[in-house]
């Protein structure tokens, strides 16, 4: 999308096989800042430390972080040894272990001298697909959001959470498509931008996205999506997904499910905008999606700027105990409809296989294999 | 209650008529540092400035900010001006208006030379019985909280959101005196304290008390509590509230609402803890409550410490747009029960009433009066 009314991608592949470009999103809004990854180690670290986030970006970076491991050594070994340090850079994000899965089969089926430039036409691929579905979820919640506009006749109020814009995939975004078509197609569209503690993605990256694009939004505390919506101030809500599953339960940054249960106490449609990348047809419920905890640091301190500076500020006292888990599960019962780029389907099993049948046996299949 | 092992009231006359001392709540909890406030400039700037805050802290220190202003003067027009002064400084806290009128309409039937010392009486009562009514409050949740620990035979894990501890109060704190009886009765506690954004009352605060009282606790993001209601790590949650109507809806600190809707649908009980002096009797229902909006520096901007300095810092640019609600309404329905000193009560007018009955009419009578 548009960066200094420019057109961008958040990863690139950099001239002459010399590794990748990404947009260092810890900089954000404060900064626009791209870093150049040329080794497996600098493409883990930007997974780890969320220089890149977003589920359906992490995929693609971890397709282009095996093509920068084929870029010194192309040996099983290596293939091998890069995917087991780029899998369990984040544990929630089914996008990274399925690009890196789809990866591995095709190289190993590659003679060593091919398996450079064939990481890099995968990794392509994996990045211009998620470009493709984004786009297309995109015109299914343009749909969506037309028909609220034709019922309301006035600037649509929509609130979202996390950011699930084109700085957490390849480009477009999966929430944030759909209202960036909106908006370019004419429709009033106004965001509330939860700020989504503790990392604040809301208020760092999907205000800079949406002021990017010229998009009017406004940054609230996580708190004050309930009160909006008991007042009338939100027409409906869309966010993002981690990992949604086959029964319709979704996994997404922690605070979704307060929000979703806000949404279906005031009767305001709750969408959830779900790539099919980011759709896990192997468990049953989204109570056995494991729960990435991640350091208390980012609860007790923050990013400001000091002086001009960029500056971690410590919030409270290095000794009081602090608990961050990074995700939460929104129960299928609070999703009206999980927006694809296929169409969109109520959160059921039934409704989601109707979309992607080739997807019927992929629970016991999987089941099998881990039995 | 505790502050370096020693009992302290979060307010207090200074001898010799020189005015009065509070903590000075914004340095915390970094830093103690009592203020000496002797002017009723001074007395209606810590309110405003949330150097005092708490609903019935708000009341004691309006009622000694007239005692304050009558050290200078104890005319009519400077008791009528210091009302003026300090009921405008928070919109929400029905403490405040009830202290004020309190005292006004008892020092205009006093002679000139009576009231200053029959300011500092009425204000030293308005605490005593503060101090009182928490502490019996306490009595009450303590009750609850036996309760739910003769089931669970383990340590009771206690939510709850912002400050409603000791130093909300004169003293004990209302959602958190029967915490710290609880503890004291030797039941084991954990509190599960929500920062609270955008002021971060809870981390700064009820962290803090926690602490100094030795009750163990951990602080978690505000988007945390869902999950963990989810998850069976919340065996209750208590608050207080600034306003709580003769209906039962409940106004407290914005983002109260979403919790009380996490805790209904896990079925865990959701208790309100309001002093007889948060209840207002006037309004027919949470809905017809005016929301403080606050800066939106509070959420752009935030306190912490650079250097070993505690600094304001700007978390986003300065041109983001954002809103700042202060507080949220939550419907009774969601409410298990409201805590009051004189016992706990359904949500309704029927069973409030029944603790209350000398306010049957209070609603008619008020209603007369604005007609």
């Amino acid at each position: 999308m548009l960066v200094n009314n420019n057109p961008q991608r958040t990863i690139w592949p950099l001239p002459n096989n010399a590794g990748v470009g990404i947009i260092d999103q810890t900089q954000l809004p404060h900064r626009l800042k791209m870093l150049e990854l040329t080794t497996l180690d600098q493409c883990a670290t930007a997974i780890k430390t969320m220089q890149v986030r977003g589920a359906p970006l992490i995929g693609a970076a971890g397709a282009y972080g095996l093509y920068v491991a084929m870029l010194k050594d192309t040996s099983d070994d290596n293939l091998n040894a890069a995917y087991a340090a780029l899998v369990n850079t984040r544990p929630t994000a089914v996008n990274l272990r399925w690009a890196l899965d789809k990866c591995v089969v095709e190289l190993r089926e590659q003679p060593n001298e091919n398996r450079c430039a064939h990481a890099l036409i995968i990794a392509n691929q994996i990045a211009d697909a998620d470009v493709d579905a984004n786009f297309k979820l995109g015109q299914f919640a343009l749909e969506k959001f037309k028909a609220l506009y034709q019922t309301k006749k006035d600037t649509l109020n929509i609130l979202t959470h996390c950011n699930a814009g084109w700085l957490a995939t390849v480009d477009w975004g999966t929430a944030l498509s759909g209202i960036f078509q909106a908006h370019r197609a004419g429709i009033p569209v106004h965001v509330w931008v939860g700020e989504t503690r503790p990392r604040n993605q809301g208020a760092f990256l999907t205000a800079w996205e949406l002021a990017q694009e010229g998009v009017p939004y406004t940054v609230i505390a996580d708190n004050t999506g309930g009160h909006l919506m008991q007042n009338g101030q939100v027409d409906c809500c869309i966010v993002g997904t981690d990992r949604t599953i086959r029964n319709g339960d979704v996994c997404n940054k922690i605070g979704t499910y307060l929000k979703a249960l806000s949404a279906h106490d005031n009767d305001i449609p709750f969408y959830v905008a779900a790539p099919s990348s980011s759709i896990d047809w192997t468990l049953d419920s989204g109570k056995d999606i494991p729960i990435e905890q991640r350091s208390g640091n980012e609860v007790s301190h923050i990013r400001g700027l000091v002086n001009g500076e960029l500056t971690s500020v410590a919030l409270l006292p290095d000794d009081m105990p602090v608990l961050n888990y990074a995700f939460d599960v929104t129960p299928a019962k609070y999703i009206t409809s999980i927006i694809t780029e296929r169409g969109c389907s109520d959160a059921s099993s039934k409704a989601l296989l109707s979309l992607f049948p080739e997807h019927k046996d992929t629970h016991h299949a999987e089941s099998m294999v881990t039995n």
